[in-house]
């Protein structure tokens, strides 16, 4: 594995849906549509056309490589290295306005996530992992990532993205969580992955997400020291349940509450 | 009144808000302490640089006026002008690492607000209005502030900071409103009103907040064409529970529900 290649082919792809989705971003007249037919999904143009402009550079450098994109869905390859792209993670929080959604791209081989790219293309923050890297760069610089040490839950940082969590049984769950934590805060979607490799929170737990949702923060909170599990401790690259949390002290106390939730 | 002068001298005040905060943002080891005794109200060192940094230029430059702060209180001036200060707005979020905090700059006289100023230091956004400005500067060059239409709240786009609000009936009332509108979004501090004034959300409703907290969003988002209360449609400007809405149709469709909330 060319792992040179593969990092500057993912900040290629990276670049590139920066330039297709910022245009959009806060532009009037956002055009989106509603993918579930029910309740309140966004797709918006810029999802499109940076999936689009990713997939593009991945044909011509990466012929071998399979795709899977949540716009565009799967195209196999035949070297057992997957791109697992999500060209805007966090749709509402983009409609909204709020820089806390970004391009999420990850490398997969059959173990799961090998590097991960989290960017946020209107602040200008990138941040990444695998490969022996864990840094990001930002409008003030760069640095490198690491995650908090291991501390109680009562001193503890918790992130989710909006209160309901997932199911009543998951609020439930996240809710024995968070009754444990000094702080427990909302609506940063993938940006409290990001937060988390930064070493400035404790843990994030959400539900009901996707492979393109986790894999890239996988990949980017793994490289800076941390933990990323189902709510059984279980590999979470398959998407659902997530826990990730910033040293084994708070994986393993919150994992003593959340693997009581029922399937 | 010279407004020019004022203006000025609020951007000079944000400019030294910058420097003194950034330094500590996302540092190892911030240093806070705890104001109520109970809780969580951190105050960090970089609160106290920063209004001091402030403090240092309205005594040079602008004498004359009283300065109403939030770490070092009201310093009584003779020109009928307050300086309204609250050099971190956010402190929680800033803690967490989440650009979504501010500082905030308000101009008051015997009526409310007559300019104000929120700046976002890590993003590089800042979004002032009064005497006749409404723009925001941010990484990605100027644009013109401007609240979105009047539309119905089941289109409208709502946001508080935590889903508490503040007590039950405040909850409650929060809840009602969140039940009717299309998209309920958390975690924002400042950051929400900013995004209001420029056309993103439709409404803002918080509780318990100090004059510090609402002076400089008030005249932000009434210069963007916006609309701020209480929850009885009252001047807002001294603090406590507040309606922030893009155009008189969201705002009464709201007010409707929240003036029911008892004292």
């Amino acid at each position: 594995m060319n792992s040179d290649d593969i990092v500057q082919t993912a900040h290629a792809l990276a670049d590139a849906a920066r330039e297709a989705i910022l245009p959009f971003f806060r532009a009037e007249g956002l055009l989106s549509d509603n993918k579930a037919g029910t309740g309140f999904d966004p797709v918006t143009e810029a999802d499109r056309a940076a999936e689009r402009a990713m997939r593009d550079i991945l044909a011509e450098r990466r012929p071998e490589d399979s795709v899977l994109g949540e716009e565009y869905g799967e195209s196999r390859g035949t070297s057992g290295l997957t791109w697992v792209l999500d060209p805007i993670d966090g749709t509402r929080a983009f409609l909204s306005g709020t820089p806390t959604w970004g391009v999420l791209i990850a490398v997969s081989d059959q173990t799961g996530p090998v590097y991960g790219l989290i960017d946020q293309p209107y602040t200008g923050e990138r941040f990444e992992g695998g490969f022996g890297r864990a840094g990001m760069q930002g409008p003030h610089g760069a640095r490198a990532l690491g995650t908090l040490p291991g501390r109680a839950l009562s001193e503890a940082i918790l992130f989710t993205t909006f209160p309901e969590v997932g199911s009543a049984a998951e609020r439930a769950g996240f809710e024995a969580v968070a009754r444990e934590v000094k702080l427990t805060r909302f609506g940063m979607d993938c940006y409290a992955y990001a937060l988390l490799a930064a070493g400035q929170i404790d843990m994030v737990i959400e539900a009901g997400l996707q492979p393109y949702d986790v894999q890239a923060p996988i990949a980017v909170i793994e490289a800076a020291g941390g933990i990323v599990t189902d709510w059984q401790g279980q590999p979470a690259h398959g998407g659902g349940r997530v826990l990730a949390a910033a040293a084994p002290e708070q994986h393993a106390a919150a994992l003593e509450i959340l693997s009581k939730v029922e399937g």
